[in-house]
């Protein structure tokens, strides 16, 4: 029993997330009606070329290039076009006209986000954005309303399908990052331009967008410390793999406190880690998702699922466009984004973690206790040191023997795990190790997480 | 700036759930004021004995054994007595006052659940129940709202603690099932009656309200098909370890069609079954809880936590408190319970699944033919046969030759896996290889889940 009038939904964009949300709105009328009640009438789909070649069967009348004509007749404007500009302008246009917006645009909300709440707020309406972050999976609704009465510590995300494609079958086929790479080209889990994936850029606008939310307060993209996996090599991910690790792209948003000024801030980046391979996180395969979030009272929560793709996304497009629908039926002006803490971001030298280092160094008497010497000096407190697998090499470093062969094999490999420090200490340790006169070569510096 | 006046809410009950809950809410204040934009103010705890020992410092002040006047002057009714009655009744009163009421009584909301929110929607109040359900994790508010667009065809859910512990235990350390289920008392991880959890009780509640949900339908408690895990032998989980599989207590909600009348239902059921290692269901240890749900657009996703203890249990409930008080802040009706389907719930017979049988057969020639043909004869499509690793026994029975030794072992065992087919054909034929005479005895009978 409908009572309500139709609910006009525009759409902005036609790509594959795009036609997929026109094919369910139109397919599924009945059953949106049924959970709205009211029907949800799709007036319009504006796309830049009218003519450009299209694999969907929708309705060609629907197709419009009067994109701002089309918002002004709307309930509820759905932007899916992508990019900055010109998405940003028909956001604005949207919502000052009073309509709700639903966008999966992540480099929108992370660089704009804040602008397009206070003009939400200002007339009234809601911008939803649920497939901005890890596709299907909710996690903008658990945090923004599951989690209110909670405080949220820590955000660990596998928020990039592709390098988590790449990283996982380095790791489980043993294979170069190039040769993952392809792979994913191959399989469509990458681009032909990879940039954004694999230099971490994508995840960096994810976690963004994460901790403002998490930790409602505004953390700007440019303040989120980015290192992607192209410099992740074969031997680091076999390495781990045998030491029962395994290394991810995490993107990690944080609490912490200023170990200097003692003031409470917040931390955001993204970078390949270690995870222990009891860790939830190191379980997920392929080009799959999950956020890991740590709360006080609610503890530890994972979020799996579909991190990309045009259906799965397609599905929390029309959450949310479901939710603005319901709105509108039963009345209110619904709930304004919950931004009123006003944390700093601190810069990653601030940060607390572990490192695991590898050197090589003069397989020779000395050489230990010179490495313990610099670690200790920069502060940095050792909690494991061992000889990787001997291979060509001696094992005298630890044990202070002579070499076992006399192969002439004048190196030794050293993996040290470190306690937490912070970050700036770890870092500048590294450096002083680097140009130490025992040391050949530092082979791999990697952070270690999940702890 | 908080400029609505206070939001009223009344607790009722005092458990482990109740006095944390208590305890957020005058300890984090501010942080709620400034999430809601109205302070919560918590006017009273109903108790049932006020001199009965407690061992929170809460203030003797806010404690009254008179529930009914207590929810008379309140905005928000938080209900963590657990029982049908007299809970039930009260959130009857607080519901009929015009109250929004916040519930994690699973048992309330399985068996009450349509009258409930039957009473919500005549007077436009709220019911909310994320805590009845996997404790902390967040979903009840993903099917509702994040799924909203979305078709969910499929639940998958690990969702009593005390069970997971002890499968856990059973497959990581060996133990039997008694001596699994005496470390979950000692570690308060089950009740001294461990009843209502071993007997798959607890999880059947869960499943009403899970399936209910997911499938806007309503799913009565009496129809969900139950088994505990009282039956589960040490060699089964030994078994499945050694196949890469492992038995959890599994509540499963699923579409299906009846394949007698092409009728479209919905089954709802709880028990111990096999699932592969490599389904992220298998990762889920201790007492951990997880969800998995398939959609149709969505895939695959899961939601993995705290499925009980009273901090975690409190975060789930005061994430329901704050946005019920927004509601009340930012007015609207809010969002009936979504029940427009009117499937019906089908019998267990008419599930569509696969089973492990695990037979002892007299190790002579003939035996596997006569299996094989009361498994054709059943209807029951075989996808693997095996004989379980030879011990005293022989090799016989899938060789066709003699056993490779002759120490008087006149058994083997047979561990058969079947393709998917009727529940009621497969227990049917179940029954008649019992009664064969080339079998000996069936050892194992077990679903397999997780294809």
């Amino acid at each position: 029993m409908i009572e309500y009038r139709n609910l006009r939904v525009a759409l902005l964009g036609a790509g594959s997330v795009g036609s997929q949300v026109a094919r369910l709105l139109l397919d599924q009328g009945d059953e949106f009606a049924a959970r709205v009640g009211a029907r949800l009438e799709l007036v319009g789909i504006a796309v830049r070329d009218l003519d450009a070649k299209r694999d969907t069967d929708l309705p060609r009348e629907l197709y419009t290039t009067e994109a701002s004509t089309l918002i002004l007749g709307a309930d509820i404007v759905v932007e899916l076009m992508g990019g900055i500009e010109p998405a940003r302008g028909y956001v604005h246009e949207a919502l000052t006209s009073g309509a709700d917006v639903i966008t999966a645009n992540k480099a929108l909300m992370a660089t704009h986000g804040p602008e397009l709440f206070e003009v939400a707020e200002q007339v009234g309406a809601q911008l939803y954005y649920e497939a901005a972050v890890a596709g299907a999976i909710p996690i903008i609704r658990p945090l923004r309303d599951s989690l209110a009465g909670d405080r949220v510590d820590r955000i660990l995300g596998i928020v990039n399908g592709t390098t988590n494609f790449i990283l996982d079958r380095m790791d489980t086929t043993g294979a170069t990052l190039a040769d993952a790479l392809a792979t994913a080209t191959d399989r469509g889990y990458a681009e032909a331009d990879p940039t954004a994936d694999i230099g971490g850029y994508d995840a960096a606008q994810k976690a963004a967008i994460l901790a403002s939310l998490a930790f409602h307060t505004t953390v700007p993209l440019d303040r989120v410390h980015r290192e992607g996996i192209t410099s992740v090599t074969k031997e680091q991910v076999d390495a781990a793999r045998e030491a029962g690790a395994v290394i991810k792209l995490l993107a990690i948003c944080e609490r912490l406190t200023d170990p200097e000024t003692g003031e409470e801030g917040v931390s955001a980046r993204v970078y390949p880690a270690l995870i222990g391979r009891d860790h939830p996180l190191a379980a997920v395969h392929g080009a799959h998702n999950a956020v890991f979030v740590q709360a006080a009272a609610a503890g530890d929560l994972m979020f799996y699922g579909a991190g990309a793709g045009g259906v799965e996304t397609a599905s929390a497009v029309l959450g949310d466009v479901v939710s603005a629908a319901r709105r509108h039926v039963v009345g209110g002006p619904g709930v304004a984004e919950s931004t009123h803490a006003d944390i700093p971001v601190l810069d990653i030298g601030r940060v607390i973690t572990r490192y695991q280092i590898t050197l090589d160094v003069a397989d020779q008497p000395g050489v230990l206790a010179a490495v313990a010497r610099i670690l200790s000096d920069g502060g940095v407190s050792v909690e494991t040191m061992r000889q990787s697998v001997p291979t060509a090499t001696g094992v005298a470093v630890l044990s202070g023997t002579a070499p076992i062969h006399g192969a002439g094999a004048p190196t030794a490999t050293l993996v040290i795990g470190t306690h937490e420090a912070e970050e700036a200490a770890l870092a500048a340790t590294v450096e002083v190790l680097a140009a130490s006169d025992v040391v050949i070569a530092i082979s791999s510096v990697l952070r270690v997480e999940g702890y």
